[in-house]
């Protein structure tokens, strides 16, 4: 059982640092947050978002170490280390540009490994996750406590590690009378759903299947671009419908929330065969850019209508989008289409104050401020824990 | 500064799980202790030990991944994790054998990388330490908080991350009037030296050289064996005192402290080329390990001399002796005669109530005692560390 807000009697208003370092490696994103106590649960306000990409031959370290096939401890333990450098650095940064006192820190860390379901290992199966980054450099710079490494106590919980998000959404975004969707389109595309007036125990969340993966794949491979800028090219084209809706029968997208989705079924493979189907049925590049764009926003609609609708209790529910397929101008129109019969409205986070690349970061100093209170962050119906937990290593200064 | 022990008005009696597998990956020490707070620091009690050995599999992967060139993400990953599995093990097992509730878990984890001094990593000169085995499912399975990582801080305030054995060797065996040296016999040797009536800051540790790693490689190497049990070869075999005094001229031995040896200095290079002498001196193979085992004790008797004695305000000296070489009966013999003419007595740690293959796992329950309470667990004098500085991180059931 979660111990009631009230049974705490330390809690206190902090300004909190969260960083976060996302499995794309660009680089760290730092949040300086005011978490305040309230009558519903902490009371969260932005102070300052600043983002520091990595240097190039660290972000080429951290590409190399993930899910490696062949690498050397030494090197993974100074990248364990150098990580902790580069986070201080990225936080010193920060507070330069945005000075102020901070209280405590909440530092994600770097996934390298994350294996949701159950393998063997010497004679032992069981899943498991990796974020790694050693803090005690941190904590003994910045001379505030540190939280670290969130997921693998939700994991030992039976859940699957992520989203952690969850309880930001709920804090920040859940409401009376409106439903709330919270919709990620990275890579793969998530959505965390809150009822209208609903507990931590009525949020659902889920991968919707790809978001950036297949256009971004195409995009590449017929533009030599990384990425549909704007969702440009895919609104010079046209969608094929015949490809759409054949991807469409893809099972994932029936399958029954909580679901995880990734390379394993929306990488280079499926890209490939979806440009096939495309060049079979007549299409252009455009069109075939096109045809992903849609199947990225009727996935989510179609995932809408299936599995959160039914728990709305009829109220219409508010979509805010992040991640880097919000710019993507092609796409969100054509989710604000196939949702609007649904009576949804369409923004971004941003328009309610949290800056889409802020998020994550935003997210685990909430997370810490909740550790630090002993209080559990994750959020069982969306990750699939067997109960709260709480989360983290703290490192003291 | 170190925080005065009476501005802390938390403390309280604890039973503490110290547990810690080292480099020889042998398995897993358990201790059971009971620590309380004294006047003159924590009051320490073993009340249980139990030693869990790894399985097999597991510790093949234990030593795969030490120092390893070629090894992949995904197998470190789950080491670690399967670590957590086996620590949890471990310490059910003990609590079946000896009952009782415990508050408090200090895990030191295991070595997978440890490198004192600065080397280049992607453009960034640092020296780093790796101890791995996440500490989720052990609090969350035992249901208290569990304190692990203790070395980086260390090493972060400037020192090598070791020796961190100096505060249980001072809270136990400090004496008012007489000496007392801890000297511990593994692979490589290395001392601990308390002067009478000592403070924490009068504490000295340093490597002595080789302690059974030569002893050991010839062994193997002359008598197809992995050690020299008992000393009982050695006991047949004649000292080359030309061998011995050449290799006593090694730099190492005249090197002020604080210092640390390896394999580097002491490994397979140096056990050839000693074979080497002992066979141009006409020594047959016993003669070899008697000599290799006086080295051992002319080293150590030698750096109590230089080293040592001058800081002991005239006052005899203790030696306690621990690790495997303690068992060595030849050597033992030579230790006592070469030490005698200084007033020292020899004994081992069992004869004050604490067994040589506890004391780790014990002095990991008392650094977790002290970082629960926020103090530093680091001997600056011993580590070379800058400041004392609090260890570990605190993973809360």
């Amino acid at each position: 059982m979660m111990p009631t807000r009230k049974s705490i009697p330390t809690e206190r208003a902090m300004t909190v640092a969260g960083i976060m370092s996302g499995t794309s490696a660009d680089g760290i994103d730092v949040a300086l947050v005011r978490i305040a106590p309230g009558a519903h649960g902490p009371k969260i306000k932005l102070l300052a978002h600043h983002a520091v990409p990595f240097g190039k031959q660290l972000r080429a370290a951290v590409l190399a170490s993930m899910d490696a096939k062949s690498i050397s401890t030494a090197e993974l333990a100074r990248l364990n280390w150098h990580l902790g450098i580069a986070y201080t650095a990225a936080l010193l940064k920060t507070l330069l540009k945005y000075p102020g006192k901070i209280d405590l820190i909440g530092c994600h860390g770097q996934t390298i490994y994350h294996q949701a379901t159950p393998a063997l290992h010497a004679g032992k199966r069981f899943a498991c996750t990796w974020q790694v980054g050693e803090m005690a450099t941190l904590a003994a710079e910045i001379g505030v406590p540190v939280i670290s490494n969130f997921r693998p106590a939700d994991m030992v919980a039976g859940g699957q590690g992520a989203p952690l998000v969850s309880l930001l959404d709920f804090v920040m975004f859940r409401h009376r009378t409106r439903g709330r969707v919270l919709q990620n389109l990275g890579g793969i595309g998530n959505l965390t759903a809150i009822p209208p007036d609903a507990s931590l125990t009525d949020i659902i969340a889920f991968d919707t299947g790809p978001a950036n993966m297949v256009v971004d794949a195409l995009t590449s491979k017929l533009f030599d671009k990384t990425y549909d800028r704007g969702g440009a090219i895919a609104a010079s084209g046209k969608v094929l419908p015949t490809v759409l809706q054949a991807s469409m029968r893809n099972p994932f997208f029936r399958r029954q929330p909580p679901k995880s989705a990734g390379r394993e079924q929306f990488g280079a493979n499926f890209a490939d065969s979806f440009l096939e189907q495309c060049n079979a049925a007549g299409g252009h590049s455009e069109d075939a850019l096109a045809t992903a764009t849609a199947l990225t926003a009727y996935s989510i609609a179609g995932a809408y209508d299936r599995f959160v609708k039914p728990l709305m209790k009829n109220a219409p529910a508010d979509f805010f989008v992040s991640g880097g397929g919000a710019h993507n101008k092609t796409l969100i129109k054509m989710l604000q289409d196939l949702l609007m019969p649904f009576g949804c409205k369409v923004a971004d986070t941003g328009s309610v104050g949290l800056p889409t690349q802020a998020k994550e970061a935003v997210a685990f100093a909430l997370l810490a401020y909740e550790t630090w209170h002993r209080r559990p962050g994750n959020v069982p119906s969306a990750t699939g824990a067997g109960r709260p937990a709480i989360l983290g290593d703290i490192t003291y200064a």
